[in-house]
């Protein structure tokens, strides 16, 4: 397929804004972004269900090449679900109207103990398979990023069976058995390890991990369950030049534990400030933190004078340095594409004005 | 009725660690401390629907004395909705299953012309009655506590028409009509405002705000829409030794801007460490702010033990100064009695051994 706007090495550009260092602009990408705002995902959508999607590698090669035909962006993450570890542990997961449903839940040991450790090469063969395809279609210049759920954020599913306001089960595991919940967190980190690693071998840039439901948690619970499962997995995983970008949701209070979790960029949403972060990170690590984020999805409602505005504000936070632009949350169904492309278009609009002007030097 | 365990000034602690002054100990009771985990709230709501409970002044004190006849903690907060206001300003409330809905929303300048300013000392007339009749049953050393919701929460419900993850119509407002969301915060402040002088007239000794979904907002839109709104009501309350607590949840990034909502007392949850909150705004504001919180409902779930140490973790972050000791969001209503009773009586040991240590002096 021709690469639109192929002008430029993304994936290099993705890449050194993730290790921190000097770029013309921020790389832009949003969460979600193969999904129900691009009609030519509902036309597809309309022919198969979620999982078939996620499991057939040719479909899900096309939803993830979608958006990037059609805004142009700066990396295609590929089409999954942060569920498919749980399946693959054992966990039958219906899609429903209501959202994933996972009947089997996880409550007592014994429920720990008879999760199946699953080799990713081969049980869910088809997520690499999707992460090679993508790679061939798209080039070399085109990041390809692969993604998990964080161990907290999939035991809350496994836990209280779907999505539920302040996953009360997975709570009361927190406070009623403390044990059998780090059990779970060290089993969900072991095997997502290795399914990240099965997706770097595939050819993902990055991976990005989704602790959605991070924010739940005090920091003193932080520190004590969702932490050490975090720093068992990036451990695991040995980043080094591969970015582990960590997002979580609603979470200003976890981001100075959030910085040892091993993660290469901390993802953050609009309740947070990226200047002060970067500050109190620095004084607290000794270092400036690539950071991903941050702009509220709603804000995608407003005007193309306003999503502009939205845009500069995020990269005012951080000097589009060190930054990749991004939602604070996956990007709204409802969104009209023309808002979707007003987003990434602001978002690379340093780099066009850079590009005419070499254009004009030369 | 006989109060139990009167043998002290309930009030008087209450009023003191809400003014910051010094207390042998912090005052406790729960949000939510009228609701479902008691059998016999249970019980009348078989007979009574909700809104009947509401507006019916013996059933509402019915309800609202229930928790302190079986708990005997230091307040007893009024029985009632946060959304009563916005029903009284002219948009029907139904309370169903999936929770409340607002069929009539406002969406439009010409919904928010057509909000009727209502009179509470007449439209609302329960609400006072009920807090006089209460006042009277528990005489002069239990406080009372009226409350409502703030503007922000009570708009997120009038536009999105129910709670929704995330209010995207509400956000929606704020980024494509933002002059008609601060049209509806002033009309709601303005609404709000007169509800709570009645409850402080007819006996209250403190009201509580509910901003449970501030967190939804960045700072940036706080300031710009919430906080704006709030200022109009507190200015309009002149609290004086009144005092106004403003409960927020998830919001701990917003907090340095809810210092200067002209509130008495701030209300957290669990995601703030609450001596981290003093010092911050001790730092900006030159003052020692009181402060409410913070336990997590959950915490609830666990053991007698770790119920206790939830409770002294909470205190130890204030040293029971200017505390007063809360969960940091409703109890829920699966928790048993027991625990709730567990949680009374751990913030309320420091007194039982002054008292106890008294009587041996005497």
């Amino acid at each position: 397929m021709p690469a639109p706007g192929s002008q430029f090495d993304r994936k290099s550009l993705f890449q050194r804004a993730c290790r921190g260092e000097s770029t013309d602009r921020a790389p832009v990408w949003m969460m979600r972004q193969a999904g129900r705002y691009l009609p030519e995902y509902r036309a597809l959508r309309a022919k198969h269900s979620f999982l078939e999607v996620c499991k057939t590698p040719a479909l899900a090669v096309e939803v993830s090449l979608q958006p990037f035909q059609a805004l142009a962006m700066d990396a295609v993450i590929v089409f999954s679900d942060i569920l498919v570890p749980a399946e693959a542990m054992g966990l039958p997961i219906h899609f429903g109207d209501g959202g994933p449903e996972l009947p089997e839940k996880i409550r007592r040991r014994e429920d720990v103990a008879r999760l199946h450790d699953f080799d990713p090469e081969r049980e869910t063969r088809f997520l690499p398979d999707a992460i090679q395809q993508l790679c061939r279609a798209l080039g070399p210049e085109v990041p390809v990023l692969g993604f998990a759920g964080a161990p907290w954020t999939l035991a809350c599913y496994m836990v209280d069976g779907a999505g539920r306001d302040g996953f009360p089960e997975t709570k009361r595991m927190l406070h009623a058995q403390p044990e059998v919940l780090r059990e779970l967190l060290r089993r969900i980190a072991q095997n997502t390890a290795r399914y990240l690693q099965a997706q770097f071998a595939a050819g993902a840039s990055a991976v990005q991990l989704f602790d959605t439901w991070a924010g739940e948690l005090s920091r003193d619970d932080y520190d004590a369950f969702a932490l050490p499962a975090l720093q068992q997995l990036t451990a695991a995983l040995r980043p080094g030049d591969s970015p582990v970008i960590y997002y979580s949701k609603a979470s200003s209070h976890l981001l100075e534990s959030a910085a040892r979790s091993g993660a290469t960029v901390l993802s953050v949403d609009w309740r947070v400030d990226m200047a002060e972060l970067r500050a109190s990170l620095l004084a607290a690590t000794g270092r400036e933190w690539p950071l991903q984020g941050n702009v509220d999805p709603h804000a995608l409602y407003g005007s193309e004078l306003s999503i502009r505005a939205a845009v500069q504000a995020a990269l005012a936070q951080t000097g589009g340095r060190a930054h990749v632009l991004n939602l604070g949350h996956g990007i709204l169904p409802d969104v009209p594409v023309e808002s979707a492309r007003a987003f990434i278009h602001a978002g690379q609009q340093r780099l066009e004005n850079a590009a005419v002007g070499a254009a004009e030097r030369a």
